[in-house]
């Protein structure tokens, strides 16, 4: 197959930021894409080379998007999976397969796949609706506190939440979720596999996540994760195991925990470029995006190691600011070394709304951590005034 | 100034491959473009957010283009630079300034400049005709062989032709032109110099270059030049001095010879990002385009050191090939380590055409050679059957 200049056509389902980013790869090789998002403003609105305006969750609207494309991907999981079942069924490509992609959707799925396959995670609880918690609780069979989910389309902090008391319980949605037993852990850590639609297999090096507090979404990835060599393998095995059982096709996000025993559990899983693989763009000899893209055609994966230590920093909506964004003290960042901001183009913020991302890279991690944190407490995202 | 997700425009005058490139920064700063090219099948036609078809070397069109931006670009010399100079006075920014412009554009002038400035580069003689050659040949005046260029308009390797008897001057267009004297060079070496709008200065490591012998095309661009301290410290002083006194803004990449005797010699400069700087997307902590986009916009400039070694091979159509492209063999240099091609997206290839470039980078340098000299052997750029 010849992808390259040619009539070949990748169709991508969401546009947003991880859309944006993979068609900065499509672009690199001169590939034909096809993007489909329900916002006129999507970030991939320009640079691929067929936008459609349309609902990812609807049927029609989804299998009509993929009848005419060579090979389909996501760049987001909450999309009608029945369309691209159908698709896939009358002979479109479509990565990651269907069946991977529903096991992933559902997160009561996602945990009982982990049983069954005998990956460590967290123990949990499966309720049908956010209302049958109380109960369980009252009847012991589940115990403060624990992390709420929503099974369905979750993202991004979204659709979870800690909850230490019975008051925390009275703002959720009444929804199917799982209550996940709290993790004591030492770090957070992610680990990217690649599996190639020809079936070949390779890991990008264990990164660390730093979280916020509340807003439940990272602050900062690094890479590598400053953690013994003996965890970091453990991590790579556990998320090889977790790739070879779910046969998906393109890249596999495992997010992770590392106990205080440096036992590892596998929090949850995303089939797509992830937040936590960004800092591959400056950082890596094959970016995270250049990698899915390779995976999903076939073509032979890339060199997955880093040039250079790389940490991630978010760049969210600061809190009390919604509305037309802007960015405060850019100068300023950029006039340290080896930083690179990523605005993603979204015309409006809100309080922790990912807006874009900081990459530092330096031959020294300690060096690009003090870097990272100066970076963090400068740029400002604010709305305007 | 706010140019990140606002209203500011940059508008670019043409749309190949080095636009689409730049392009690949403002997306991810996500700044408004604007890109004028004659081409409706240019690089560019997608990733701006608005493109015009038109020609850049018509007054009218150019003036009107450039009318609703707020700061005004180029990607190619060959533009009508009286539409800019108009624009200029009428208060439009525009970097490269058009002074630095018209020097550069005419290579009898620019050759001129480095005379007028004490820069040093070959001996040359100048004509309003290349008829007048022969003349000056019988008078004494001139000595074969020597460097023909068009003085207007020569662009990679077109008006440009080394003489070596009588008969090499039949072929060339009757136009200005200049001779240049020979230089029996050791290296062909680059440096790429930034300059803000507020004065700031960086340069590039030394680049060493490997020119196709008949074509007259970059086929190696070896980043750092594998030469002593010495020479790469003269060759960046005499681009610094280039550069100083050519006042330009954004990039300025100056083209040296190193003599057998170890004397630097300019031989062209273009106000733009360049062929010879392509390496940095992968190699450097800042690459040449984002380094453009800063100097222009008078941001910070970033690094400018490397993370790798790195090594550009060109792809340049196949000799004997005509027609729509095909690349042969992308998937044998994509399973070589640290390899990554760009495709520009011209559909047609001819002999010699740039249709793409491949960077090959490697902690060390040695091993990158050898990859860069596998990936040459191996990828074709040739027509369809």
């Amino acid at each position: 197959m010849n992808f390259f200049s040619s009539d070949f056509k990748l169709g991508i389902l969401g546009g947003g930021q991880l859309g944006k980013m993979m068609l900065y790869e499509t672009r690199k090789w001169d590939i034909q894409t096809k993007v489909m998002d329900a916002s006129p403003e999507a970030p991939c609105r320009i640079a691929c080379d067929e936008f459609v305006l349309g609902s990812l969750l609807d049927f029609d609207t989804v299998y009509s998007f993929g009848k005419d494309v060579d090979v389909l991907t996501i760049e987001i999981e909450n999309v009608n999976v029945d369309a691209l079942e159908k698709l896939e069924q009358e002979g479109i490509t479509v990565y990651p397969p269907t069946k991977a992609l529903r096991t992933i959707q559902n997160k009561a799925t996602q945990k009982l796949f982990y049983t069954d396959n005998d990956v460590p995670t967290s123990p949990f609880s499966r309720f049908a609706y956010t209302s049958e918690i109380e109960d369980s609780i009252a009847n012991g069979g589940l115990n403060l506190p624990f992390v709420w989910k929503s099974a369905q389309f979750g993202y991004d902090g979204q659709g979870v939440k800690v909850v230490r008391t019975m008051e925390d319980l009275k703002d959720l949605p009444n929804v199917e979720c799982i209550a996940e037993e709290m993790v004591n852990f030492k770090n957070e850590l992610a680990v990217i596999v690649a599996r190639s639609a020809s079936g070949n297999i390779t890991t990008y090096p264990v990164v660390e996540m730093e979280f916020h507090p509340e807003a439940n979404q990272v602050e900062y990835v690094i890479c590598p994760a400053r953690i013994d060599d003996n965890v970091a393998r453990k991590a790579t095995e556990v998320a090889l195991k977790v790739s070879e059982h779910m046969q998906h096709v393109g890249l596999l996000a495992v997010e992770l925990f590392q106990t205080q025993d440096d036992e590892i559990l596998v929090n949850e899983v995303a089939p797509r470029p992830h937040n936590s693989g960004h800092y591959s763009i400056e950082a890596s000899y094959t970016n995270q995006f250049e990698q899915h893209i390779r995976a999903i055609l076939g073509l032979p994966l890339g060199k997955t190691d880093s040039k250079v230590a790389g940490i991630m920093v978010n760049l969210v909506g600061a809190e009390g600011h919604t509305g037309n964004v802007v960015y405060e003290n850019m100068e300023d960042i950029l006039e340290m070394d080896g930083v690179t901001p990523h605005i993603y183009g979204k015309k409006q913020t809100r309080p922790f709304r990912k807006m874009g991302h900081v990459t530092i890279v330096d031959e020294d991690m300690s060096r690009a951590r003090k870097v990272a944190q100066h970076v963090k407490e400068t740029i400002q995202v604010k709305s305007k005034k």
